[in-house]
């Protein structure tokens, strides 16, 4: 395991390093800082040791250092690198709704989304592999957890990643402020891919072609622009709402 | 000026900064990073001239220590201290939606809710002045200038102040994941007052007790909490779908 050390990757933070041991993520050692305790620390140890796992205690300024003055609330776990999915595992799933994010480079708000996306129920993620942040200590972090209960695929090329999904039958529903038609307004049907744009540069034009519907979030003129993890989250949500009150509805679109 | 140092505030960030010059806020100095030039850099110096506004400029590492290195991407602004309205200016705005926020903790939180709040519309937002964070330089960097373009008012007595948005005919709508009613079949009229809980804790015992409805946004089992500021927004854009498709329907309800 040490000789692994060069490829593992830190998680941090109490969700964060408690969900990996939840759902049995490959993990090596977990640092808790010294003097905590409390119930968190006591199930903390308890599941540590339910999975044969160490624990080690230190000085929490080593926690602080390793983790670049993260926010560790004490615990760190080294875990195996965050094992991507490929696409069509993603499709295999046959899931209902899938989020594409196109270029986040903020690993706070690829976190965010992370959360978001398994609050909902969306399937998987789809990430750029270029240009864009992956799933980084931050990113996980920030995802409080929710990172271990959605699938991520990562792709090079996130043009042909939309045709393919439009090819196993999936609606393409391309979050963009100028779009002419609202999020209410517009029609899709289920499977869907949700794809939102980047911080500040929106989905661009290669994206936007592959798109089957764009909508717009109305907004007004002072403040235009969502945060891209508001903006999925509004748009997730929507896709929810709809899937619901159509279950509600059922009788009235029978005829 | 200089003798009212001790009590300004910092403002910083490029979206911050540019908002504080364009909407007019009393704004003291504004210090710019050396080196740095672009479009950006010189319509803020037009901005400021125009305001007769000095501009000083600075060796980056000044606005490191001033912002406690914070991100200020090469700008910050010496401004006078956030001046709260009261609940009864926002009333007085005869606005359709306020928002109320239960002892938000986190100042990033608290800045992108306002960001959302400034991007749907709302007319005011409501902040206890305990035991949560106010309007600080963080809080205004993370709600890129939205805080410029909504009201915030600060009340001592959270409960107090629904009780009296409820005799001016308000509705009081709150978000708790335990309600028994989810967002979308809740019904309610406006002017509404949306109120959030803070992070982890909801709203708690007391402030529930006040709500008119309580509604629950639908999460999945394994992620059952939303961060606040998501929750803010698809609770805040419920509101704006409703406004709007009602709009749309007015023929049918006018029977």
């Amino acid at each position: 395991m040490e000789k692994k050390a060069g490829n593992l990757e830190l998680v941090y933070g109490r969700h964060a390093v408690k969900e990996a041991l939840l759902t049995g993520r490959p993990l090596y050692k977990i640092l808790v800082a010294r003097g905590l305790g409390g119930n968190f620390f006591h199930e903390l140890r308890n599941l540590a040791a339910g999975r044969n796992i160490p624990v080690q205690v230190l000085p929490a300024e080593a926690l602080d250092r390793l983790t670049s003055r993260g926010a560790h609330q004490g615990c760190v776990a080294f875990v195996s690198p965050y094992r991507y999915a490929a696409i069509e595992d993603l499709v295999a799933l046959a899931p209902r709704c899938l989020l594409v994010l196109a270029y986040i480079t903020d690993p706070r708000n690829l976190g965010a989304i992370l959360r978001t996306a398994a609050a909902v129920g969306v399937e998987g993620v789809v990430l750029p592999s270029r240009r864009a942040v992956g799933l980084t200590a931050e990113a996980l972090k920030a995802a409080a957890g929710g990172a271990e209960h959605v699938k991520v695929a990562r792709v090079t090329n996130l043009a042909a990643a939309l045709r393919y999904l439009k090819e196993q039958g999936f609606w393409v529903l391309g979050a963009e402020a100028d779009a002419p038609c609202t999020l209410w307004e517009a029609r899709w049907n289920e499977p869907v891919a949700v794809v939102i744009g980047g911080e500040d540069k929106g989905l661009g034009k290669v994206i936007r072609r592959e798109c089957d519907v764009l909508v717009r979030i109305p907004t007004t003129a002072q403040m235009p622009c969502l945060n891209a993890s508001v903006a999925a989250a509004i748009v997730l949500y929507e896709v929810m709402r709809r899937r619901l009150m159509k279950g509600n509805h059922e009788g009235d679109s029978a005829d």
